[in-house]
């Protein structure tokens, strides 16, 4: 169960029927993404595999930022530890991990959906290129730092350039500048803009009534559906498709879904 | 002879030398995608895959809308049909038709035009995403309505994915919002927007000039090269387009487009 | 050493400590893109491979025009020779040989810099997709003009898909229209926009300082790094971007990239 789950004092969980929402909880470091931070994201999304329960998982940051980046006392932390064993090794590991973690987020069953305000940066920009739907204030501020620190956006480089392609990646990563929710939206990282906090939250609940009114078995297979178009082959592909198309049309939602566009009403999916 | 095809009454052909219009022709139910209209469809494209006296289809619906999406009533029998032989089988077929047609008109050798108005959902959204050119009116509607009636957009998650990429697949797909011509040119499914019926005709025909001033055979190789781009390794890609890029310069249409550069005239290209 | 090398007078090397401008030379034809041309952009390349002296290529034109396409003299010549030897293998070794220099650009470790103005065609239009940053005048002409003249952009196709997907090259291609700087950035050819000289200058001058801030070996590896995502299996390609991070985290960059930001100062990158 979700909500009793133990997680670590870096994230904290808020559960509204079949919405939870998983706020960054670093607020003195802009939600820096410490190691034990992305180790409660992985746990909660492991959870969340397979959890029918829940339809919509909302990414958001405590205290005005979404998240700034790795965690630099990490980083000194483990160079500590690289230098008490002699090896690259600590680095290894933690970086891995952090690209695990986006990849778990990526490939979630539920809708997730990114509320990005102030520092977007680095980890946190990767994190925000696997959401479902991107929301933004206009005075965020995105970008992709790590160059300028002398390393490289290793684990989400495969995730940006997946989400903005590779003309908008090359120039974001090699230059290193920042840049505001206006031209994130120009440059598709994000699907909405907004002014305020009020625009925010008005957008949020527009955004979960619609996910709310899609069915939530076609909902998930429609993602993982989408997933699969960039790897697999199309034949095999549109095979495959057309047998899950036949169960969905053939099962409760299929069912309920024609009925109720007949009968020009919404329809009532069963709360899974 | 296209002229004489038969066709269901669901589409129709009209003529004019070089441009084949083929007109969605079920303007009661919005031109909603049913089986027999599938069929005529792929039986024209059929034809058209070695006819090279056709240079341009348009792809367009009576009555002023495009495409609603699939026929609920075609559903309807489907149902009846599944339940009659005890399996999911008629659905699946059914289904599976649908998206080899649209991977016809994907791969036509011809240069194909969507003119959009109306309604451009569902299966009409993603016959809209294998135009060369789409052309809309900013009043279109434009959605991917197939998780809010209980099923998955199956057949057209690739086509759409293609065409606008994973990021706003994504939550089209999941959240099934509607958007206008404006939306769609920025999302990237179009790539011309107008006001009226009287620009839209200007901007077709306008379409239609820059078709004709290509070289019919050089137009088709070119279509077909792009479409491979997305599948094939470079390096003998490349080789095998600089066989092709020799054979156009060596033959009849580079030398005309050659002469015609030196002489700054317009290439009179043979009626194939 | 670049400064020393004997190029084609085709093309102009300048060189300002890690900065190497190669202007293409030939503003009597609109630096249309002669066998010799290529060729010494090849010759360029080769040697810039290993340099780790050079961080910064600026590719752009004399004479107002960054480059107008292949050159119909060279098609001429090829003409003769190909009637000559009773072969069309002349035209495939040439236009081959212009893919092999589009990509070495491609794959070029330094940050590739396109200043666009004037006519961006053809051959031209190819070179500057594959630049890592793109700033073009507001009235710069692009276009891919080939089968209006009877051949097919064949060595660019690959390159052009890359840039701005197969939904706008596909019109472009087929359409051979024409198009200014604020449509190339719409389609998403060019990064940014300017309107007179000054203006081109300074932005290039402030993305030179960008490129500079960011560490020289990272900004390598990250280019590496980001072509790759496009080829490989995601879990292989975070294993091996973990290692690298590994390396650049614990080697002199990375410490000096960490001091720097504890220190709120700008990093001092050894000059490679």
């Amino acid at each position: 169960m979700l909500e009793n789950l133990h997680v670590d004092d870096s994230i904290q969980l808020e559960r509204h029927g079949s919405i939870l929402t998983l706020w960054l909880n670093r607020p003195e470091s802009r939600n820096a993404m410490s190691l034990k931070m992305v180790n409660a994201i992985q746990q909660v999304f492991a959870d969340l595999a397979d959890d029918t329960s829940i339809r919509t998982v909302i990414l958001r940051g405590q205290g005005g930022h979404f998240c700034a980046g790795g965690d630099i006392k990490d980083m000194a932390a483990l160079r500590v530890e690289a230098t008490s064993v002699g090896s690259l090794q600590p680095y290894v590991d933690f970086n891995r991990r952090f690209g695990a973690m986006i990849e778990q987020v990526d490939q979630a069953p539920q809708t997730v959906v990114a509320v990005l305000e102030g520092a977007v940066l680095g980890g946190g920009f990767g994190l925000a290129c696997v959401s479902d739907v991107a929301i933004c204030r206009d005075n965020a501020q995105f970008g992709l730092p790590e160059t300028g620190l002398g390393v490289l956006p290793a684990q989400i480089a495969p995730f940006v350039v997946k989400r903005i392609g590779l003309t908008q990646a090359r120039r974001l990563a090699l230059l290193g500048v920042r840049f505001n929710g206006r031209e994130a939206l120009q440059v598709g990282v994000v699907h909405e803009v907004v002014n305020d906090a009020a625009e925010l939250e008005q957008t949020l609940q527009a955004t979960i009534e619609h996910i709310k009114r899609a069915a939530p078995l076609a909902s998930r297979a429609t993602k993982a559906l989408l997933h699969r178009t960039l790897n697999e082959p199309l034949e095999s592909l549109l095979d495959d498709a057309a047998q899950q198309f036949a169960q969905a049309v053939g099962g409760a939602e299929g069912q309920e879904g024609t009925m109720a566009f007949i009968q020009k009403r919404l329809p009532n999916w069963t709360e899974q």
